[in-house]
């Protein structure tokens, strides 16, 4: 009988996730069902908004149960079937879990996907799944730059960032990144294309906030933020009249007991600003609008994109907290 | 010659200010000249934002200069006149000071207004000044509110929230309000006709969330905030999917050295909900829409509203003051 390694949490995090809240086990598969499908799960995302879901928060989505694996978009092949559409060989992505075998079923998250579109794919996971889509969506629907504006994005070397930054520059965007030490602000105007990058280790609100009226000296007029506290407290200090914020993550607050917060909110008023938060689930149906431009920004070299991936499930530890200390280089994924 | 007693600035307050940053001064007028009038002011309007005008912050209005009379919206009358359109026995709503004569001029922020058609020429500023235009464009245009929808105000008992209260139930909504103490809650139900009345005082951030979780057990569709901090955090846990949350005032913030901040901006994304910031300015040139709505409505004994008239420059201090404390009973008025 086949074996499956799971990646289980055990108990929710307070603050920073530690090892003990979570257990790799060995399990044998249940039998398929009628209407199920069996897949080998090859690569899983690993998302900040996971540590969302370890949480026992009412949310978009219900937190993952204890006792069970690790909620995890995912990409694998189907290696047995009782579902009609889903035969063996078939390239599947999904909304699964961190483990070796996910069940699926017909009427889930689980679609097909053809890897022969695609240089490589993993590129599922990262420019044309959830992340290129949230870039996309969120940047020009929530967003709504102008050519001409003034983007800041934070987290802007991370997998979301480093596409949005890419976009906001094909329309015609002046782009500001904001990431984490000298080598991520290399990647951010050498491979992104960011006009200027600013590297936000070492600095308080005022410094950053000075820095940032420096690389915009006319002003921000949209804001794509990814990590909250005083980044985006900067950040609003430096908005221009009727300027939009898309808050897609606040990832320098998940892990902290006592956040932050916003305290700047105060600019809003003054620039009559707004914070919209976005999620890239309301725009599914359009996600065959985004893929298409995607593929064409791809193809004419306009989008560079990278992926950090790490092998082996004995890893998913180390590998998702790379997302808080910063030290993956790209869209993190994991190898199982 | 006349005297002209004037209520300086006279430093810029760290935190909350203290009587010393004020002085009050008599000085003699100037001489007009060509195309001025002489206003002898007789109300002064004290408004939480006068705070912010006392900082020396980069803002949508100039600081207050130190040594100039503290910056406040009022009425008097014309006494001189060198400009056409401003005859003495005219009286004229404008920003100007906290002092017994103004200077204005053609082209100003000074306008004639006429006390015929109001129950007291006060009331040019509460319900047909900035403070009810804030209630009336902050709550249609920035909140933009759907009959059913479940409103939420915070400061309710203050000079804009009574009137947002009342404005929502003639809009068809729920209404639940936020003030501090059992007096003002009281006037909520009674005077401004909320569906519930929630008492801050002495709760912290859970006991509020809880609190408005049972007053609104479909959620919160709308915000009107203006107080920040722990309410609008509160708030923020009960919004309903696309709520918007319309950014009016951060009261508790504004003599806070360290700021509590915005902590749950995160239910922006679950909720993909919005804070827009919003300011009456943006709306002057159609203030004549919104006080005609306002006359008719307070024609039809829809809007009570209560004003709280303190006497005698002296006292300025300790009016202003009021505000902050919450000791005043409606909109805050300083009679020269």
């Amino acid at each position: 009988m086949t074996q499956n390694r799971r990646f289980l949490l055990r108990r929710r995090p307070q603050g920073e996730p530690v090892p003990e809240d979570f257990e790799l086990v060995t399990e044998p598969l249940p039998e398929l069902a009628d209407g199920q499908f069996l897949i080998r799960n090859h690569y899983a995302s690993l998302d900040p908004a996971m540590r969302g879901w370890m949480d026992d928060a009412d949310s978009y989505m219900p937190p993952i149960p204890l006792g069970a694996p690790v909620r995890a978009s995912t990409i694998g092949v189907v290696e047995a079937s009782k579902a009609e559409g889903f035969a063996p060989g078939q390239w599947v992505m999904g909304l699964n879990g961190i483990e070796d075998y996910s069940i699926g079923a017909v009427g889930g998250f689980t679609q097909p996907i053809d890897p022969g579109l695609v240089p490589s794919v993993t590129n599922y996971l990262s420019l044309f799944g959830a992340v290129g889509m949230t870039a996309y969506f969120g940047l020009f629907e929530v967003c709504e730059p102008n050519p001409g504006d003034t983007v800041l994005v934070s987290g802007a070397a991370g997998a979301v960032g480093s596409i949005v930054g890419q976009l906001a520059k094909i329309h015609g965007c002046r782009t500001i990144g904001i990431a984490g030490g000298a080598a991520k602000c290399a990647r951010l105007t050498e491979r992104y294309g960011f006009d200027v990058a600013i590297d936000y280790r070492g600095k308080d609100e005022a410094a950053l906030t000075a820095e940032i009226a420096a690389a915009a000296p006319n002003g921000v007029d949209v804001i794509f933020e990814n990590v909250g506290g005083i980044i985006l407290d900067a950040g609003l200090m430096n908005l221009n009249m009727h300027a939009r914020v898309g808050l897609c993550g606040l990832i320098s607050e998940y892990n902290s007991a006592e956040p932050v917060g916003a305290r700047n909110l105060w600019r809003l008023i003054v620039k009559r600003a707004s914070i919209r938060g976005l999620l890239v689930a309301d725009y599914v149906a359009r996600f065959g609008e985004g893929a298409a431009k995607m593929g064409e920004w791809a193809a004419q070299g306009k989008i560079n994109i990278d992926e950090h991936i790490d092998e082996g499930i004995e890893n998913a530890y180390p590998a998702f907290m790379r997302l808080f200390s910063g030290s993956n280089q790209g869209k993190m994924i994991l190898k199982i």
